[in-house]
């Protein structure tokens, strides 16, 4: 049995299982904003279509101006991808060859990538014993013969994030030692805090921050990422990107996205009241779940610690797609991740999840 | 004075030229076709909205099953890309630090990518009294020791191609010296000619052919490509392919341009007779062309052997934007690159060159 090795498209990972994707199913194994994408993206929309005949701008200049001076940041700090999945391989190609370590469990494609470039992969596992909280004197002492490490902040899968004061310690430790930090914060946007990294760039040589607008603004089908770092390992990147790597459509609706700041108010404000009374839920209907700052989290039965795989032929007999973990180093299937969806859908999930526990 | 490397984008070329890009100015530097997007994918826009809020299918499966079918291949001979640009930086990367020879004046991307990934890169020239054709015996004596060869057929940026039965000899002495053989027909399906080398696939394991949709059914915006070859070449590019690579919007057009079998043929038709009636009259108000068989094609006054930076600001200023040749290797700002366009659109330039030649 070959799994998909990332959610969404439930079809391929459903037919793996050797089960019917049954119709109307919820697919609980895809991060986005359960809010969808902002309106003015659906209103513009056909506006869109007189465009698709001419050459996207290569250097997606307009979207990198807007996108660089929210950040309070320079252009040349910025690199605008097809999606962060194109920056973690040009990531990958930057590093080739080199000592790569992934704090797991992570979103696998920092693996895949570095193993297609030929890194040596090192690996840094999270427990839940510790909350998938970093030993820090552990992880110094970890990176001190690496070049570059990976850390998902807050992390994919399990929704956690560390405090600033620790993260700053690390990434000084990483300078000292000349280690790169790739800082993937796909998900900071999700979380009522501010708890991105950016504000310390500029201290930071040896630091890359990936973002991602596909989640957020719920545009996955459209691609569009981007990463800061300095204005050298940039410039660096960018020699192996393709021309015209981001689409016009992207490029324009992103624009849009961005543009609407009350968007990210709102989701923020959702998804954390939501997370508050589903986690309340879940745990008086027997379910454990990792302390997620976001809109997603690992959940197993209470006690459980075993392989999940009937609980998702359930789920998905039910009308319910989880995200398998079975690629997640030091998960191994004993755990589901689940999004955060609107509240009929999240209605949807625990009724399916209590009837489980109950049988 | 740093242009762009391509055409397409004039404001960035004008800027460049210390110009100013006037009002309503028609991009002639721009080979996409005249006669615009197949109708369905306007009138299916609106539709598409709907699903930008889900991850494009990674595999692009109904697209490749389709385009497979289409060409006559087995589906694992298919690779999709983000764009042919995406594909030419994987087969450079392919082919990393290996020694590449490329057949020039050609598409500056395939130079750019084999530099980018540490290729030794081997020129082998083609000139305008040759008609632009190579020496078959010059060329097989020069592939001997490379690993690998570009040649686009018909040429970007000439427009010219070359005959079939020369292609296979070609191809087949690269197989014996273990040549793999890059074919971008990128223009292929505008020549009214069945020149594709696509009957010979299985022929010869050493060969890559290169397509795009986006040049034929007026979608650059989207970024479509995709390539041609043994499975297990496709296999080794994959690897480095990002996952969702290609944009879920682009998945959909593309199905509904391939769909669309009269738009090829109608465009085919209107190519071969602008560009006939086109170059008649261009020979009689002074300029030489190159013999293109395809939608585009190489300009200058007849007789003329001058750096054409004067004719370039002269069609600028009087809205024509052409595409300058200057990162062409062999031609170096000695010609223009200009698009066949609509009939009213071609008038427009046929009256800015005439008053050129007449001042």
């Amino acid at each position: 049995m070959v799994l998909p090795n990332h959610g969404a498209n439930p079809q391929y990972f459903v037919n793996a299982l050797g089960l019917q994707l049954k119709e109307n199913s919820i697919d609980f194994s895809e991060n986005v904003n359960p809010l969808g994408v902002p309106k003015a993206v659906l209103q513009k929309w056909a506006g869109f279509a007189e465009t698709i005949h001419t050459y996207p701008d290569p250097y997606a200049s307009k979207l990198r101006e807007k996108l660089a001076l929210q950040n309070n940041i320079s252009i040349d700090q910025l690199l605008i991808g097809n999606g962060a999945a194109e920056l973690i391989l040009l990531i990958a190609n930057y590093f080739r060859k080199k000592k790569i370590l992934i704090v797991e469990p992570t979103f696998s494609e920092y693996r895949d990538a570095c193993l297609a470039y030929e890194c040596e992969v090192i690996r840094f596992q999270l427990f839940v014993d510790d909350n998938w909280q970093f030993n820090l004197e552990g992880l110094l002492e970890a990176i001190k013969d690496v070049d570059a490490m990976f850390l998902c902040q807050p992390n994919n899968p399990t929704g956690t994030m560390v405090e600033q004061t620790i993260l700053l310690r690390l990434i000084q430790r990483a300078k000292e030692n000349n280690v790169t930090v790739i800082m993937d914060e796909a998900f900071y946007d999700f979380s009522d805090e501010e708890i991105s990294i950016l504000p310390y760039i500029n201290d930071f040589q040896n630091m890359i921050i990936l973002r991602s607008l596909t989640k957020m603004y719920a545009i996955p089908s459209l691609r569009l990422g981007y990463l800061i770092s300095d204005s050298e390992i940039v410039n660096e990147l960018k020699r192996f990107q393709q021309p015209w790597s981001v689409n016009g459509i992207a490029q324009q609706v992103g624009l849009e996205c961005i543009s609407d700041e009350q968007h990210t108010i709102r989701t923020r404000a959702f998804i954390r009241s939501e997370r508050k009374w589903l986690f309340h839920v879940l745990s008086q209907i027997g379910y454990e779940v990792s302390p997620s700052v976001v809109n997603f989290y690992l959940l197993k039965p209470e006690g459980s610690n075993d392989d999940l795989n009937p609980l998702i032929t359930f789920l998905i007999e039910n009308g319910i797609i989880p995200r398998h973990t079975y690629n997640f180093l030091g998960l191994e299937g004993k755990y589901i991740r689940l999004a955060i969806k609107t509240r009929a859908e999240n209605d949807m999930l625990l009724n399916v999840l209590e009837r489980w526990t109950q049988q």
